[in-house]
């Protein structure tokens, strides 16, 4: 029978359950019945080929906005250098529809809304995951909310509001109080609010691991860097390495790194200091504004699996973000702050001698860098102004310069 | 031998040409030798399965930023019924690294510039091409140039300066003017400036016909729909067909719909009217920014090729672009305005009578809705504001207006 489980001491519940943690906080995950008996079958699509691992019993390409199939690329030579990292490999989520990887998730969560007859869903976002959902919910025809916080600059607002979503933006004062404001509110109604570590979107999340199993052709890397928030990516990535094992399709589990912001990093900061418990952070800012959840409720499950399975946990400073995503850009990755975090973390785990110069390590790159809205700092270089009367002689001793 | 051939007249000249036209003002395109011995092979990138059908000597995915592998999808019942067209399918090329179908033609540039051993590359552009090349650019470490006219805004020149392009901004009395200059200096610095309707990047969008010839299993599409400006694209898309034909892989071709702006129509006016040359448009303004070349020198290829195939032509007024923009973002897909031009130029031939309802119709969505950035009037609907003390009841409110 299909049911959820919490993910530290295992305790069941209905799968249909509206919440998305359990009683005692824990994250909840979904149990696969039989994966000792899965197998990968033929379809066109990642969960036709992959639904013995799928909780859903109705599937089809009407919920699908073409999500996935994103490259797995060798990263340049560059970006190899950076690192000192020979085996280091990009995975562009941010071809996704959408641009992010949250797209994966929005399908499993229009799956389930389908399954369970809702014809509304609601999420509370500042920009990806709204853009994400209320895009998904347009091609499935599912009414869509999101609740944003008065901070949310209008350039997110946007591709939200142009997929007929409606928006809330709620004026409070401050964004727990309003994240605890709308789950009672949402109760009241009987709203499902997804989240970025809700257990269907985590169903979603693993497929990327299925499709990455697929593009190395049963090979499994030995690390793959996520920027690490809400906590849903990291732990559906994981999860379907974990299936995938459980079903004797692979001998041995990668290892994840667990990547955060120094001014946000209640995750990192408490594995650096050996706690179980995420240690929280409010008042900050950091740059990577995908990853600003300060207080995760999903933490815990992440810190408790980190000692389990030998995890790495790295935290990156402001201006090391920045050059990460200029060094990007520079190879041809024009990705956001969020997601170019991994490529200054896995500089450093390999500097500090935690990964092998020769080890497989994939960074997820997250989400697209049109997304940013702050990136003046690039005009004031590279750029020339000339007028067309002198346009010979400017561009000359331009090149001259430059060449 | 390699060799480029011109479009109407079939004069030959060198393939590594640098002028991307004739001296007799037309196109010019590849020539392929032996079509009718041209395999499919197996190989992991479509480059590869199709390098029969290719000029290149080396290709290699140190080149390659992911392009392509875009989603053909079946439109959803909502679009089907604004066209009036029950086979609907949606070719989503803004799933392309960069967001628009452009990096195909920027990889076969990459090829050309890797092959002739060149060391920078250069192109005119307001947007999409110059953020594409310079991200291939930066892949492949080859320095690119983006010559810009003064209007170009801030947001279009950063995704170009972030992959470290070096960015001309010219301040000159006209585009066209700009663009002679321009020509003239390259040709003085034996510069290859590389264009939308030149014959290498053609290659690249030729590619995306053999794509979906894979996605239909062989089934050939009755109209494949282009926003169309300089022309590179349809007539990409028209030579993979043309080759596959040749090569006797399929039995019968698609027909092409030019589609433009109504304030910007150098081809379809001409067509309407009947005459074999662009009818050129100067001091115009679309909102559909991406197809702005006024005097396309490609455009007499198109027109004379309409003619010989029984080819298609509809302009769409500017209120009809934002309408189309408009329903393909509440069915899930964000494009910018050039991109939604084919959805209303389709419903206005179903209407006419020139596409039967049940006849199977492929819209090209070119470019991304996150590259557009005058959509402001998103948020005067769909956004609520509510202070987190009166949520509960301004949201009620809300949804009983709404659901």
């Amino acid at each position: 029978m299909k049911k959820l489980i919490s993910t530290i001491s295992g305790i069941e519940y209905p799968f249909d359950r509206i919440e998305e943690f359990a009683e005692n906080g824990e994250s909840l995950e979904v149990f696969i019945p039989n994966l000792n008996k899965a197998k990968i079958k033929s379809g066109k699509y990642l969960w036709e080929r992959f639904s013995d691992f799928l909780p859903f019993d109705k599937m089809d390409e009407s919920s699908s906005l073409g999500e996935g199939n994103t490259p797995l690329l060798k990263a340049p030579k560059y970006l190899q250098e950076f690192t000192g990292i020979s085996n280091l490999l990009l995975k562009n989520e941010t071809q996704n529809p959408t641009g992010s990887f949250k797209d994966r998730g929005s399908l499993t969560c229009i799956f389930m809304a389908k399954e369970l007859g809702e014809k509304v869903t609601a999420t509370i976002s500042t920009g990806n995951m709204g853009h994400s959902i209320s895009a998904y919910g347009a091609k499935a025809g599912i009414k869509v909310i999101v609740f944003i916080p008065e901070f949310v600059p209008k350039e997110k607002i946007i591709p939200m509001a142009i997929h007929g979503a409606t928006i809330i933006k709620v004026i409070a004062p401050d964004y727990s109080e309003m994240k605890k404001k709308i789950l009672e509110l949402a109760k009241e109604l009987n709203l499902r609010i997804v989240s970025g570590n809700g257990p269907i979107r985590v169903e979603g999340y693993k497929l990327t691991a299925f499709e990455m199993f697929e593009q190395m052709e049963g090979k499994v890397p030995d690390y793959i860097a996520v920027p690490t928030s809400a906590c849903g990516h990291i732990r559906g990535l994981f999860k379907g390495y974990r299936e995938l094992k459980e079903a004797g399709l692979i001998k041995q589990l990668p290892k994840m790194i667990i990547v955060q912001a120094k001014n946000n990093s209640p995750i990192v900061s408490a594995i650096k200091q050996g706690k179980k418990n995420i240690i929280p952070f409010t008042n900050f800012h950091t740059i990577a504004e995908a990853i600003t959840s300060g207080n995760p409720m999903g933490g815990d499950e992440i810190i408790h699996k980190a000692y389990q399975y030998g995890w790495l946990a790295e935290d990156v400073k402001e201006e090391e973000i920045l050059e990460s995503q200029s060094e990007l850009a520079k190879s041809g990755f024009f990705v956001e702050p969020s997601a170019a975090t991994s490529l200054y973390a896995v500089k450093k785990l390999k500097m500090s001698g935690k990964i092998n110069p020769d080890e497989i390590v994939i960074l997820m790159l997250t989400g697209a860098g049109l997304k940013d809205t702050e990136m003046n700092k690039y005009l004031e270089t590279n750029v020339l102004e000339s007028n067309i009367h002198n346009i010979f002689q400017d561009v000359k001793k331009f090149l001259n310069r430059d060449f």
